[in-house]
């Protein structure tokens, strides 16, 4: 049995029980979802700043969690905390945009990302960028109104978004679409049919490569960038992410 | 049940039997793989021109067999004819090389590619530079001396691959080494443990993540640069090829 | 006296005489043009997977005909299998894109690709990637229509392909058209006058670079990746392509 | 009078008094520094992981002090939750390492980044990329042995990092020297004689870099992405960062 | 007492006034500005061929003025002969558009250029490409039509540019703007309130980076590719600069 | 009959002559090559000043020559004043470094610069990006010792030219060898069979490929970035410089 992790960064727990919906479909039958909703942080990470608070929650959480799981999802688009997440854990970690977007690069040469709010536009891009897959990028379309709820945008906006999917694709050159943001999770199933390419979104993508990087049974890396960092005090963090940053093996740094 | 076609635009059949042991163990239980070996060509693929070549067989196997398979691999690593068999068929096609760099990069930022013969250098240089991930490759190292026989590389090759890998972690920076190369198929499992980052090759990555692209159901385009071509006429090409370019839909060229 | 082949990767006799017109038009008197139509292929290739399938018959038909030529031009814009015809042959092989490309370089920093059927853009802008001249790329300007036939489309279409050049060098910034295409050969000469920038069209650029080539006398690469590659057997190429590929020098793969 | 924030997102004291000396040497004669160290957190941030958490550390810091100060400097290398700083504060704010680097690119073309630890290479290196100027960037060279206390590492490291930038100039083609890493704050001073092209370090760039933006006096954004975010609720967050969330402007997500 | 010697490559005495009060009003108390206007050239630099010219009287007048200052400031946007001066000369020397650019950088991720003549387009996109910066450029906005006098183009001028740079900030996606062009100095502190975001112009950051430069005290390279170029002979120089040439350190070349 | 300006911004008489017995060899029968030394300026143009005042030099001699020839040739090979000698003058400019870069892209993939002093190497790699070119570039290689004269290097260097140059191919990758500098001309055709890959020097190819511009006749830009810069007066510059700014069409700035 595979033990899925499944790291809302977001403190709602309405969007993490719609993603759990997604990601079970998505699973195989032996892989088990382990939601988990941060408590402390913003209920939908938008901007840089957020993302900032958001990663270091991905940090506590794993830490917290670590030995639960045998790989582990960071639930929302941006990905934040990814890099460190890596470093720290000795299992495989993915992100909701990075499995987002490798995956819609086996099914066309560029991808547009198509999102439901302005405000996450900068933060996409320098995602995208961090990833090094700015040429793969056709265009980041993003609906500019406002919404009721963050737990209902996928019903409400499921039209404007079919829309902009098909500007990326006759405006923009885009072969892929990539629905971004947790909120819209489950959104690609019932709208796919009117995007006239393959539709990817973040939750499904993610649940599944996290599987076959389990599968693949690559391991830990104890040389290069993503070893586990040399053992290091600390002070005044919660104890279990303490105690991780402690326990590494002896090195220099 | 998923049908997956192991493509070999080689004429080697060894080196067809050596992926298909490792695409067996890598599937699903309910995945069968399908091996192919093409009947025209060269027994191993290492050169611009013996790719021009690889990709016409890779086209012409796929109409030929076309039906048969629910996901294709085109199983050679510079990923011979790859655009264009995405264009055509209406199922998931994946290469090696794409489908063990994009894995690689969910398990560090930079990844290095390891083969067996300098020969291969400037293709596959050239194949990460089409999938535009230039700013996620370390190095590629590639060993300078003959072989016996390409059936036998791994075994025969297996110490210095070795060497290599480790050098390109210390030297290059790389964070995931990828064994390129069909004939190196199996390598990676045997020699995981003595190389200090994540170990991917090519066959067993191609494998499930044609298996995840199944299963995500993404579809095919319809628009798009990656809609089927409209139909046209051709004069001498084998007749599953030259029905398959009749046999799009109407549209201008 | 200098003899260029002519090579047609497209089946279009009708193509071949308009840019044999245009390339003996070119060419200095000393130079004979000898003009070579694919007898296996498409019409005209529109796509990565056409694309494919020509540049396979490029390879064969400069197999077939070698000793016959001082250098080669392979006619068609994408310039399919130029890079293996350079492996493989021992004179100057230029592609129609790459030799109006580099021209137009020395004519301004920019040059838009202007050319008649939507349907080329992805390979052409593959082929400006391959060629590492995006930087120097304005746009790519495609007319959407159809056409009645391949063989008179400079007829049919000259008022919109200048309408769109213009609008390149205005919107796009262009500083040099490059008439895109072997179908287009002639139009530069008689539209020149009505863009305002220089306008290059690949056949009599193709011609006049392979004239230039030859004079220079820069010799075959005897080391590199552009050297001749090891003698490798092959299975059911035609005899004169499984000739050439068998009679390289003695090296490792 | 100008107040700078000298905020140092590492838990060294000693290090921070270290900065402090450089900083008010280098700072005008009416320009207040405001020293402070994080309470929670690492000794010295050295690796992604540390960096997430750092970065939280730094807007809970910029938060709790706000209205005290005219401009913040984050004071570690890798510039920790500076966009994210950038978007919630009405003051410039600016990054060590963007400091450096910025200033370096007006002593010449390309800089070498010169520090003390192997561990930092990836997350500099990450962040030279973040702040687009990998063209300008000639090398990263880290000491790799280990130190014995992160207060003397100047005085420890001296030579060795002299030799160390020497060879940047020597072999790498660097034209200026960013001396990397709060600890070294105050050893350009000492060393600049011996290391043969100009010589920068972060802490006092940062101080005169930020009290030109405050004499510049551009303003605030508000609009782009770096206007002040929308007011968001937010649950556990420490009550200072909490309420500058909750007080921008009204606005969409 | 800080001298800085603001040299116009442009002839138009009332643009270096103009330039003049700007930079008295930016320096800080014990700066002296020595204004310098050319006394050959062109009324305004807008294009290559120009800029050509202008550098070249730029190196002149350094020659010329050279030990009566502490740093230079190049006063035209495109830093004319910028290259040249920071090898020969052992003060800093600083360009308005690096200067303007380079302070941007730290105000926001991404900046538009607005001036004043669509001529100037191509000549500053390519002083930003040589500064390595286009990752970090929105856009160049540019008004198009004509005025009556380059002494007051911005009084002239005021609101189409205001306009041209919340169109940059709305529609490019612009951080900051940078306003460009000598004769737009002063423009920013009577407009900046009416542009949401942060709007620097060249002469002011310049004089400040100027000051910031010499107060680091960063010396001359003595070895790298900003050394004194070694003596060399020359014919029909003006004598200055003939001297300078001839006065280099002893080295090959 | 075409009459080419073979334009040298350098003073050395004995380098022209030795250029112009190349480009007579290189040139048509029904080709005339104009030589021309500019009277002012550096023996041999080595570093970004020299070169700053070499553009000068070059537009003036332009102006000066104007109308007696069908095209120039920038006979330095950094190319200094090319883009504006490009905007002014009616007739095709090239200068060394872009034709000879641009004829070994159709070579193969990757050219190496060699050349006789390290001095030459920023400027070059300098040019070489201002071109778009780096992703073509595998390597800049230099002697580093001195020379007796600037008149005799090919035959005092060329030993230790064709060992950098075979350096070039088996270390870095280069499939062709651009023998670099005014001073190396027609070393090409002594050392070629001593190098394994083609050689191109810039003043032969330089001739033919304005050979080629002249046959295209492609015509000058009346719009675009390369059209003639609009009239402009201008004070203390040479007669005929001066006349050609003021000479061209009425527009904007």
């Amino acid at each position: 049995m595979t033990r899925l992790l499944l790291l809302n960064p977001n403190t709602s727990v309405d969007v993490t029980e719609r993603m759990l919906a997604v990601a079970r479909k998505a699973a195989a039958p032996d892989t088990e979802i382990i939601p988990f909703t941060v408590a402390k942080g913003v209920p939908y990470i938008a901007t840089r700043a957020e993302a900032v608070i958001g990663g270091a929650m991905v940090l506590e959480a794993l830490a917290e969690l670590s030995g639960t799981f045998d790989a582990a999802i960071i639930a929302a688009f941006g990905d934040p905390g990814l890099g460190g997440a890596r470093e720290l854990m000795d299992v495989p970690v993915v992100g909701l945009a990075e499995a987002g977007m490798l995956t819609a690069c086996m099914l066309g040469h560029r991808f547009s990302i198509v999102s439901f709010a302005t405000a996450l536009g900068p933060w996409y891009r320098e995602c995208v960028a961090a990833h090094g897959l700015l040429d793969r990028l056709a265009s980041i379309r993003l609906l500019d109104g406002s919404f009721r709820s963050i737990g209902s945008v996928p019903e409400e906006k499921a039209d404007l978004l079919v829309d902009l999917a098909c500007k990326a694709v006759e405006e923009d050159g885009a072969d892929v679409i990539v629905l971004a943001g947790a909120p819209l999770a489950g959104l690609a199933g019932t709208v796919k049919t009117r995007i006239p390419v393959p539709v990817i979104e973040g939750t499904a993508a993610a649940v599944r490569q996290a599987e076959l990087l389990v599968g693949l049974g690559a391991g830990k890396a104890r040389a290069g960038s993503y070893r586990r960092p040399a053992p290091k005090p600390s002070t005044g963090l919660p104890p279990a992410l303490s105690q991780l940053l402690a326990g590494g093996d002896v090195a220099t740094v």
